[in-house]
Protein backbone atom coordinates (compact mmCIF):
# COMPACT_ATOMS: atom_id res chain seq x y z
CA UNK A 1 0.00 0.00 0.00
CA UNK A 2 0.84 2.74 -0.68
CA UNK A 3 0.38 6.62 1.16
CA UNK A 4 0.69 9.61 -0.68
CA UNK A 5 1.04 12.44 2.19
CA UNK A 6 1.07 15.80 1.83
CA UNK A 7 2.72 18.22 4.75
CA UNK A 8 1.26 22.34 4.15
CA UNK A 9 2.12 25.22 6.52
CA UNK A 10 -1.10 26.35 8.33
CA UNK A 11 -3.08 29.62 7.11
CA UNK A 12 -1.47 32.62 8.42
CA UNK A 13 1.89 31.18 9.00
CA UNK A 14 4.18 32.99 7.48
CA UNK A 15 5.82 31.25 4.58
CA UNK A 16 9.21 32.32 4.25
CA UNK A 17 10.38 30.22 1.61
CA UNK A 18 7.37 30.90 -0.58
CA UNK A 19 7.51 33.73 -0.46
CA UNK A 20 11.66 33.97 -1.64
CA UNK A 21 9.70 31.65 -4.49
CA UNK A 22 7.51 33.95 -5.26
CA UNK A 23 10.02 36.86 -5.85
CA UNK A 24 12.32 34.82 -8.01
CA UNK A 25 9.20 33.92 -10.12
CA UNK A 26 8.01 37.86 -10.32
CA UNK A 27 12.11 38.49 -10.88
CA UNK A 28 11.98 36.09 -13.86
CA UNK A 29 9.14 38.08 -15.56
CA UNK A 30 6.13 36.05 -14.03
CA UNK A 31 4.26 38.85 -12.96
CA UNK A 32 0.77 36.75 -12.92
CA UNK A 33 2.08 34.66 -10.04
CA UNK A 34 0.16 35.94 -7.11
CA UNK A 35 1.31 33.96 -3.79
CA UNK A 36 3.03 30.91 -3.81
CA UNK A 37 2.88 28.02 -1.01
CA UNK A 38 5.20 25.24 0.10
CA UNK A 39 4.68 22.31 0.93
CA UNK A 40 6.05 18.86 1.23
CA UNK A 41 4.63 15.45 -0.45
CA UNK A 42 5.77 12.30 0.73
CA UNK A 43 5.05 8.82 -0.76
CA UNK A 44 5.23 5.97 1.97
CA UNK A 45 5.56 2.13 1.01
CA UNK A 46 3.10 0.09 3.83
CA UNK A 47 3.35 -3.94 3.56
CA UNK A 48 1.64 -6.66 6.06
CA UNK A 49 -1.24 -4.11 6.65
CA UNK A 50 -4.90 -3.13 6.17
CA UNK A 51 -6.20 -0.74 5.12
CA UNK A 52 -8.10 0.72 7.98
CA UNK A 53 -4.79 -0.46 9.98
CA UNK A 54 -2.82 2.08 7.87
CA UNK A 55 -5.37 5.09 8.00
CA UNK A 56 -4.44 4.95 11.68
CA UNK A 57 -0.47 4.35 11.35
CA UNK A 58 -0.39 7.07 9.13
CA UNK A 59 -2.40 9.42 11.09
CA UNK A 60 0.02 8.60 13.78
CA UNK A 61 3.60 8.94 11.69
CA UNK A 62 1.91 12.26 10.44
CA UNK A 63 1.48 13.26 14.52
CA UNK A 64 4.57 11.98 15.71
CA UNK A 65 7.28 12.69 13.10
CA UNK A 66 6.02 13.91 9.79
CA UNK A 67 4.35 17.30 10.51
CA UNK A 68 4.84 19.78 13.16
CA UNK A 69 0.93 20.41 13.90
CA UNK A 70 1.72 23.13 15.79
CA UNK A 71 2.54 25.00 12.50
CA UNK A 72 1.72 22.49 9.82
CA UNK A 73 -1.74 20.50 8.58
CA UNK A 74 -1.26 17.12 6.45
CA UNK A 75 -3.79 15.34 4.20
CA UNK A 76 -3.35 11.61 2.93
CA UNK A 77 -4.65 9.41 0.94
CA UNK A 78 -4.15 5.37 0.56
CA UNK A 79 -3.87 3.56 -2.95
CA UNK A 80 -2.59 -0.38 -3.55
CA UNK A 81 0.87 -0.50 -4.58
CA UNK A 82 1.64 -0.49 -7.97
CA UNK B 1 -6.38 29.86 -11.15
CA UNK B 2 -4.43 27.55 -8.91
CA UNK B 3 -1.41 25.84 -9.91
CA UNK B 4 -0.72 22.93 -7.77
CA UNK B 5 2.85 21.11 -8.25
CA UNK B 6 4.30 18.02 -7.43
CA UNK B 7 8.37 17.56 -7.31
CA UNK B 8 9.47 14.26 -6.80
CA UNK B 9 13.17 13.27 -7.09
CA UNK B 10 13.25 10.61 -10.31
CA UNK B 11 13.24 6.85 -9.89
CA UNK B 12 17.16 5.99 -9.33
CA UNK B 13 18.37 9.27 -7.39
CA UNK B 14 19.71 8.64 -4.15
CA UNK B 15 16.75 10.16 -1.53
CA UNK B 16 18.77 10.77 1.59
CA UNK B 17 16.37 12.22 3.35
CA UNK B 18 13.75 9.99 2.70
CA UNK B 19 16.26 7.31 3.70
CA UNK B 20 16.50 9.59 6.97
CA UNK B 21 12.77 9.42 7.33
CA UNK B 22 12.43 5.79 6.51
CA UNK B 23 14.63 4.80 9.48
CA UNK B 24 13.07 7.53 12.00
CA UNK B 25 9.90 5.50 11.18
CA UNK B 26 10.75 2.04 11.81
CA UNK B 27 12.41 3.48 14.88
CA UNK B 28 9.51 4.52 16.06
CA UNK B 29 8.40 0.81 15.25
CA UNK B 30 6.26 1.55 12.57
CA UNK B 31 7.82 -1.79 10.99
CA UNK B 32 5.61 -1.84 8.07
CA UNK B 33 7.14 1.07 6.31
CA UNK B 34 9.12 -0.27 3.25
CA UNK B 35 10.18 2.66 1.46
CA UNK B 36 10.16 6.67 2.03
CA UNK B 37 10.12 8.93 -0.86
CA UNK B 38 10.42 12.42 -0.24
CA UNK B 39 9.28 15.65 -2.68
CA UNK B 40 8.09 19.11 -2.92
CA UNK B 41 4.80 20.43 -3.26
CA UNK B 42 3.90 23.91 -4.30
CA UNK B 43 0.62 26.23 -4.67
CA UNK B 44 1.17 28.90 -6.79
CA UNK B 45 -1.63 31.24 -7.03
CA UNK B 46 -2.15 33.32 -10.55
CA UNK B 47 -4.14 36.22 -12.00
CA UNK B 48 -4.90 37.65 -15.39
CA UNK B 49 -4.01 34.46 -17.57
CA UNK B 50 -6.24 32.02 -19.26
CA UNK B 51 -5.87 28.48 -18.75
CA UNK B 52 -4.08 27.38 -22.01
CA UNK B 53 -1.77 30.39 -20.85
CA UNK B 54 -1.19 28.81 -17.74
CA UNK B 55 -0.39 25.60 -18.80
CA UNK B 56 2.47 27.07 -20.26
CA UNK B 57 3.67 29.44 -18.18
CA UNK B 58 3.78 26.91 -15.72
CA UNK B 59 5.61 24.69 -17.38
CA UNK B 60 8.37 27.36 -17.80
CA UNK B 61 8.33 28.01 -14.51
CA UNK B 62 9.05 24.73 -13.42
CA UNK B 63 11.72 23.88 -16.38
CA UNK B 64 13.40 27.30 -14.97
CA UNK B 65 13.13 27.39 -11.05
CA UNK B 66 10.87 24.70 -9.09
CA UNK B 67 12.27 21.61 -10.79
CA UNK B 68 15.46 20.76 -11.18
CA UNK B 69 15.09 18.63 -14.28
CA UNK B 70 18.76 17.11 -14.14
CA UNK B 71 17.40 14.94 -11.13
CA UNK B 72 13.92 15.73 -10.50
CA UNK B 73 10.62 15.70 -12.45
CA UNK B 74 7.30 17.36 -11.62
CA UNK B 75 3.96 17.54 -12.38
CA UNK B 76 0.91 19.98 -12.04
CA UNK B 77 -2.67 20.47 -12.42
CA UNK B 78 -4.46 23.82 -12.94
CA UNK B 79 -7.88 24.43 -10.61
CA UNK B 80 -10.18 27.68 -10.70
CA UNK B 81 -9.09 29.44 -7.70
CA UNK B 82 -10.96 29.43 -4.44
Amino acid sequence: MLAKIHVTLKNGVLDSQGKAVHQALNDLGYAEVEDVRLGKYMEVALSGISEQEAQTRVTEMCEKLLANTVIESYRFSLEPAE
